[in-house]
């Protein structure tokens, strides 16, 4: 890669040379090419385009106010950023050498503006500018995301709804434990989202503050209009310090981690469907049309989109301590290792967008498998502690009526047994209370329709809960 | 280690054996001495110990209104509760084999109330109860953090207030840029530390719902009053979903990061401390009790503390991902990876906790170098950018003025003079703007004067931010 | 906690007063108690003692050797160093305000070896002293985990001789795919444990290099034989520079990076071992003492080991980020940051310590349900592959042969009949070469013996896997 | 984005079809568009495009050997490949809907081969494909990371062959400390990369295992010469397990974690650099040509090269965890997960190559500002500890002399005095050694020269560095 020229040939026009260097009049030579190469960040920060151009033209007016610009340059700069635009959108030039996007649009203004473009970058610094379409760009990407969000759960509210009188084994350790409601497992990740939403929305708002006008890092030197900006491009406030605006970036590690904990969560959703629908589980069925097949082995039915949504949530946790290791220990103010944010929040963001579409369709297309799932919901062990809490309520304290079906299931195991087959008089001899009252018959009904209180999974109680999440998505 | 009996031996009372296991009913043999080593949570979750009985405490009330305990056995278990607490008050136990804070309680209520102790683990899980002690705490710890974050916004605010006049060079990549007042600088962390701390209030706000009534998956078998256990407990919600309640620990996720974050802000101030009491940079000296010395070299004094806060930092970040990784891919429910939440939690809290007042008292006794800072401020690098700005001022697009003022400091380094004593001859040489109007003599004060806007370094701007710090502290 | 003298009372033996600051000479004043809190290490760093003693009397006869003490005074210092070994043995002093392990060792030594005590710390630092330490420590810690990983490798292999003949299917994305041999399955994790091994030790060599003699940064002022100190202390080189020596930390990155290696491998043989004994699969059986119980579900013998070994990798891999983060920006030199590094090895050892020994007695015990694998590794969607091939051994080029066996299964779904029960005609209608022999009819048996090139399934191929395996045990 | 259809339509010859999907035969209906999206890896995988053509090179040799392929087809699966390259060299097609680098070459081959292009997959899977490619890529670029690490090396050798007598202040804590060579200084950061190259050598190593013909898991079933395959790409080793070689991605975690090790090097060497260079410390300069401006401040020349290294270097310790993350918890064999892992190892190789070359120059480019350095170095702060080393050589305790000059810094900083004018009886009175002989005037020079011992900072302990140093870069 050859040397690139610090400045712009003379006789060149700026608009027709390969690349404008906002910066080099203390330089006696140029930038080293391998310098050029780690610095360059256009290949990440292009697609910032559209906010650098409209927080241009909201600076535009606000140099109009101060009286920077007159009227006749201001529109001269509007009209040609709506140029540059207009250009960029019909196609984005490759093969440019222009360091980064603001060089890249400063430099195709001079070309639809002329000199006049000289007198954009008064009083701001790329150190606010940066930042300012950074943020720009989160707000949109985050309703984006918050909207995908929103669509997953409302995919598990009709499914819930629809499954509600579905019973079927809930599992801790990935060991069977006790019935619960096809709904009630479905909400729970409902109000998991729910929480990631919350999050979500708690950091936008910290998102769209306004650093524009804060300059380098000492303010803007010119009587720029603050709240004029901000209302021109939609932020809700302005920020308060100028060396916190553009020296910080704990909004990308927040941002970085709301994806993280959504993602967490949807990967544990993705393991619960890849076991459940797998051939020896065979609780669920995947939409064909979200699995995929293998190159060799004609049978296969992969739920690559599922296990994709898990690998996402692995590259965001290291994400968020990426981000968060790029802010320690730096001095205030702006530092150019905080080029790698937008990396960091555009994968973020990323991957969210790829993977909430997916497994939202796959949720809302599952199809269960009532018979096999209200089946194990009724075994023998699924129930075991239906029987200890039976026992509890003919006076045996829980702590011994727990030793008690425990040591039964012993017995029965060890006569390879159910229970249902094991002799009247095994039960009575493990505890006498068996025989208090009709041997105990507890069903996987009986059992969710004893958890009524708030949370659990009787009828009543997940009837409440659709009810909260209908309002939770209002 | 020898094995470990699986159940107490029949003629010992559990209150004089060495341990309780709470379950073992359906084992045939003991648990195999490697995995009670590995299984161990004791260790760790001893520090749950006022908790998990307090949480006990309120379950007793719950179960009485549910008529499961009559009013004197709930009595009878309340005053053993409060028996156990006063001994482990006294001294907690070394050498003891319970596998968990929770079987040690309630070993220990077997030796104060005998067997009705067996009574209080009905319709409850170790599932719901851990993460119901584990968030007690942390509403208590977190509350506690949030006092310190507040106190070292006070520090910086009075050290603001005290350094309103004084100005400094502000630095972007560690290299001179601007000037600005000493307390735009102290407010700049003031501003990312009240983020912080809007963070940990929300993150507070989620940890503040009570699992307890959710059993070990399904909710509780018995009908308990869970909105009793909140009030009693001091929740402010109850969990609505019981799956979601035992197996979701995004909450531990979210303040391990917020902590994280506030260490990332702590870490840049304690770079920026350490930076500035260099002897090279001299700009403060901090307090001589809050450094310390060498073994070897007698004139050390070293900046230990905020080193650590640094050093802290990085663990935190770590952490964050640590945590994330634990849930990453986790089938729902209760898993035993989650295990781990708890040494994650207790070190971003301790964390915390530990660097959050040695740093207020450093800021707190700061003293400036107000000559050293000044001078600095009012070097001709640091005025570069208003030289630019009066040229803009004279008319020239500030393009043109940029480079101007970069060819006009590269002439004075080459004469290796100071722009001051650079002839005006050839300061119009480099632009003709130079010389329609007096060769321009910006100084620190007009330069932070010129910068009035919301969040600049201009006295009303820094005034005005005063003014919103305080109420922030309200 | 109140403020602590910085010096010791002048009337007061070092020996006995509550503790020795190694520093203070410069300072008026004492040092703030929240800074002693956060400054102390001991906590963390006793686990140390017998290292510092070990490192301090080689470091005595290097001050013999190099007539900084008189042989009677080395003897002095030896004997004092043995005796307070002995206590420390006996019992560690709790409630000592020591800051860190040196300071105690140190003054501990004035309580036994007088004022000469005052001798020791000639030409050494704690900066080259506890790095020495903590070096020593992990070539031990590691040599145990070295042994621990050895040992779950044989019990590995062990269980894969004895299950060379039994066939299983294969899994890829939780979808069954192919027969292997139950041998194959359990070498895959040797051989990913023996390449931990094999980072282990490489990294281990990097943990044996001898910093002492490093003073604090720029070398010992006296003329210590490192070569001497090297050999006392059982180190494999010594240090070319002291700088790197006091100043870098990347071995502990690297052991903890091993231990997160090695533990993710863990992870992954626990997720399939929790899987394949869940009773859904139902192919292994774990060994019930290496199970446990729920306190609320009788039923219940939960993977705990299992899930913990997954949980420990989740955190281990944030510990390889929180010290990479540590390093990351650090001035040359020791900065105090590095203290973390302890918490980050010990912990990283401890979970290696704790989880591999019960993960060997699981494999080591593992019952495989043969009748189950052998059923399904003979299913016809686990042949679908050789039915492919064997279409290619006709003739067919194999892209044709594996969209034509996939046509196959999906007119076997259509009709709901398996591959065996569809007419001849319905197989030649989808592809004639079908017909070209008699109608295929693959066998998991059949399949794996066509696997016989290095690193397949095929039995002579195990086999020299296992004769591999055996010398790589050696 | 439209629906994709899922098999090419009948009609049209595959290679005139916009994308080849490998796999459809068994599946009813197309794949559903935002799950295209999701697992469209061709953005990434492209950059294997060189990788792929050559190992199905290789594939094709193996099926003739093993009599799969005649000659003639051979021929003929050669020679399309070849043009494959030669078009994929010219021009690599955007706007293509294949979903991976392997369906895209292997469309194409049908283009330039014909139907013939259906034999090239016999017996091998994506699963071996992909990870022979990546595994090809690594070898290559980690050579070229090699390299690179070694050029910087050398740059740092001869910078501290230049600077052997220069003597500098060696900090911790970011406090003077003691007197060094600058070559000492640069030399510590050589065997720090010196580790780093081993490990990179190490990683490289078990990179260059051949995994091609493990077909998806259970091995090929054709007997192809998985020797002459290693042979024909340049591998050192074949895998020995093809469930290991397809399902396992630690030797990509191995590359991530070296490359963060290395990334962590070279911050600290950066943060040296930023530091030394700034107008407080004055110790280097940088060569202008890789420092940068600012859009706003005139006279900035911003070290940003070495931020970005110091950048590059958190997000790396992230991605190590993110790498580690993505293993975590998997079940054996290949699951899509890993399909994360190639992002991972193209951003660290990346990160490496771009930030070792300005690395290197800039050391070699330094400039010491040698008068500054040996002022500071011969200052009496940063010989103090030659004045405790004196006393000893007098016969005082190391511990007493450490006090003593303490006291002497304290009583010249109460008197505002330096030691050289501090009256003699001051020094007595502090210490009655400092009479018997005359008061001590230390200089860096014999500073340097105490520190003979191996890893010393004096001449000839640095000449031999030099020359162990020369033999490492051999």
């Amino acid at each position: 890669m050859p040397q690139i020229e610090n400045e712009v040939a003379p006789n060149l026009p700026i608009a027709q040379s390969p690349h404008l260097k906002l910066w080099g009049g203390r330089f006696a030579g140029s930038t080293a090419a391998t310098l050029e190469e780690l610095n360059n960040s256009l290949p990440v920060d292009k697609r910032l385009w559209r906010e650098d151009i409209e927080a241009s033209r909201a600076w535009v007016q606000a140099l109009l106010r101060a009286d920077v610009l007159t009227r006749a340059e201001a529109q001269q700069l509007d009209r040609g950023l709506l140029a540059v635009h207009a250009k960029l959108a019909t196609s984005f030039p490759s093969d440019v050498a222009d360091e980064d996007i603001h060089s890249l649009v400063e430099r195709m203004l001079y070309g639809e503006a002329g000199e006049v473009a000289g007198k954009l970058h008064t009083g701001r610094s790329r150190n606010d500018q940066v930042v300012t379409d950074t943020r720009l760009w989160a707000m949109r990407a985050g309703a984006r995301v918050l909207e995908e969000v929103k669509a997953l759960q409302a995919a598990l509210l009709t499914q819930a709804e629809a499954n509600i009188d579905t019973l079927m084994p809930a599992y801790t350790h990935l060991r069977r434990a006790q019935p619960v409601r096809v709904a009630h497992w479905l909400l729970s990740y409902f109000w998991a989202l729910d929480r990631d939403r919350q999050r979500l929305v708690a950091a936008l708002e910290r998102v769209a503050v306004l650093p524009l006008g804060s300059g380098a890092i000492a303010g803007s030197g010119f009587n720029v209009d603050r709240t004029l900006l901000k209302e021109l491009l939609g932020f809700r406030a302005v920020s308060a310090n100028s060396l916190d605006a553009v020296g910080d970036r704990d909004w990308v590690c927040e941002l970085v981690f709301v994806a993280a904990m959504t993602g967490a969560h949807l990967s544990r959703l993705a393991e619960d469907l890849i076991i459940f629908s797998s051939d020896e589980f065979g609780y669920v069925r995947l939409p064909e049309s979200y699995t995929t097949g293998s190159s060799l082995m004609p049978q296969k039915r992969n739920p690559d989109g599922l296990e994709l949504a898990r690998g996402k949530a692995a590259r965001l946790a290291g994400d968020v301590a990426g981000a968060l290791a790029m802010l320690k220990g730096l001095p205030s103010g702006y530092n150019k290792d905080m080029q790698e944010d937008k990396a960091l929040l555009f994968s973020a963001i990323d991957a969210m967008l790829l993977v909430l579409p997916p497994t939202r369709e796959t949720v809302a297309q599952l199809v269960f498998n009532v018979e096999s799932l209200q089946e194990v919901a009724n075994s023998e062990d699924v129930l075991a502690t239906d029987l200890a809490d039976e026992l509890v309520r003919r006076g045996v304290p829980f702590r011994e009526a727990h030793g008690a079906v425990g040591r039964l299931l012993r017995a029965a195991d060890e006569a390879k047994s159910s229970l249902k087959d094991l002799p009247a008089d095994v039960w009575v001899g493990i505890h006498p209370a068996f025989g208090t009252g009709p041997i105990p018959r507890p069903t996987a009904q009986l059992s969710v329709e004893a958890r009524q209180a708030v949370g659990g999974t009787g009828r009543n109680a997940v009837l409440q809960q659709l009810a909260e999440a209908q309002i939770a998505l209002l």
